[in-house]
C-alpha cells in the first residue's frame, strides 16, 4: 500500500515532467510558425492546448485523490500542492504559447514579424524554450543549482525584452503602430512563459531546502 | 476541535474576501494613478503589492496547516484546494494592477494615456474593478447566478479591447507608437485581471454544485 502510494507520488513529478516537454514542444512550433508564417503549424499549437489542458486536470484529480486517500505527511503534503501550483504555471505556459500562435494566425497570409525583427523573435523564443527545459530537468533532478541557474537565464529574457522595447520607442521606428503592438504583446508572451519557468524552479527549491528564495 | 476547525474553514473564505477588496482598490488606484498622472499614488499601489503577497502567503500556510492537521474529507478538501488557486489568482490580479501603476510612473511627469483615448482605459478600468468586487461578493454568497453574471460581464472587457484594437490599428492613429505599445500592454494587464475574476467565479461555482462550468 506505502508502496504504491510512492509510486504515485513519483508518477506526478512523471507527468509534470512530461507536461514540461509538451510546452517546450508547444513554445518551439509557436515561434516557427510565426517565423515561418505558417497557418497549419500555428493551428496545430492552437489546437494541441486543449489537449494540455485535459493532461494538466487528470494530473490535478490524482493528486486530489491522494491528499484525500493518503493524509500526506507534511513534506509529502507539500510536494503535492507545489504540484497543484506547477500545473497550474503549465497549464498557463501552454495558453501563453497558443497565443503566439494566435498572433502568427491573426497576421495570415503575411508574416507578423518583419524580417528586420526575426531575431528578437529567434532570441526570445529560443531563451524561452530553453528556460522550460530546464525547468523539466530540474524536476526530474531537483537540483538546487540547476534551479537557481533558470533565474540567471532569466536576466536574459530581461535584456532581450528592454532590447525590444529600446528598438520600438526609436523615433526612426520604421514598421508602424501594428508590428510594434504585436510584437509588445508577443514580448510579454514570451516574458510570462519565463517567469513561470522561473516559479516553477524556485518551487523545486523550496522542496528540497525547505526555504522559498526571494521573489526576483 | 470540529467547532474551530469550521471556524478556520469560514475563516480562509474572509481572508480571501478580503483580499478581493484590497484588490479591487489597487485597481481603481492604479487606474486614477494613469488617468491623473499621480506619481505618488502609483507608488503607493507598487509599494502595498507586497503587503497583498504577504497576506496571500498567510492564507496559504493556513490552509496547509489545515489540510496536514485535519485530513479534510473530500468537500471540505475541495475547497481548501479551491482556496489555495484563488490566492494565486488574487497575487496575480495585484502584480497586475502594479504593472498598470508602473507604467503610470515610467511616463511620468508625462501622461501615459493621451486625453482623447482616457475613455478607453477608464472603462478597462471600471470594468476589471467591477468584476473583483463581483468575485468577492460571490465568495461571501456562493450565489450561482451571480458567479455566472461574471462571466457576462467579462464580455464588456472583451469589447472593450477590440474597441482598443480597432483604434490603434487604424492608419490614421494619431498617437504614435509608444503610446500604441503602452496601451496594447495596459488593455493586456486588465483583460487579465478580468479572466481572473472568471476563474475565481468559476472554482465558486465548481464548490456549490460539484461541477466545473466550460471555458469561455
Amino acid at each position: 500500500m506505502r508502496e504504491l502510494y510512492h509510486e504515485q507520488l513519483d508518477d506526478i513529478l512523471v507527468e509534470l515532467e512530461r507536461m514540461t516537454r509538451t510546452v517546450s514542444t508547444a513554445v518551439r512550433r509557436s515561434t516557427n510558425a510565426l517565423l515561418t508564417t505558417d497557418l497549419g503549424l500555428a493551428e496545430e499549437v492552437i489546437g494541441a492546448d486543449s489537449q494540455l489542458d485535459a493532461t494538466g486536470e487528470m494530473v490535478e484529480e490524482k493528486v486530489f485523490v491522494l491528499i484525500a486517500r493518503q493524509a500526506p505527511v507534511a513534506d509529502e503534503l507539500r510536494m503535492l500542492v507545489a504540484a497543484l501550483r506547477m500545473v497550474a504555471d503549465l497549464e498557463r505556459m501552454g495558453d501563453l504559447a497558443a497565443h503566439v500562435a494566435k498572433i502568427a494566425r491573426l497576421r495570415y497570409p503575411l508574416p507578423a514579424i518583419p524580417v528586420d525583427l526575426e531575431f528578437l523573435i529567434e532570441d526570445m523564443g529560443e531563451v524561452a524554450r530553453r528556460m522550460v527545459d530546464q525547468a523539466g530537468d530540474v524536476i526530474h533532478s531537483r537540483d538546487v543549482a540547476a534551479a537557481q541557474e533558470i533565474a540567471s537565464t532569466d536576466d536574459e529574457m530581461d535584456k532581450l525584452r528592454s532590447n525590444q522595447f529600446r528598438l520600438m520607442m526609436d523615433a526612426s521606428w520604421p514598421h508602424g503602430v501594428e508590428a510594434a503592438v504585436d510584437l509588445a504583446l508577443l514580448g510579454r508572451y514570451y516574458e510570462r512563459i519565463a517567469d513561470h519557468a522561473v516559479s516553477m524552479a524556485r518551487r523545486v527549491i523550496f522542496l528540497v531546502t525547505g526555504e522559498m528564495p526571494l521573489a526576483q
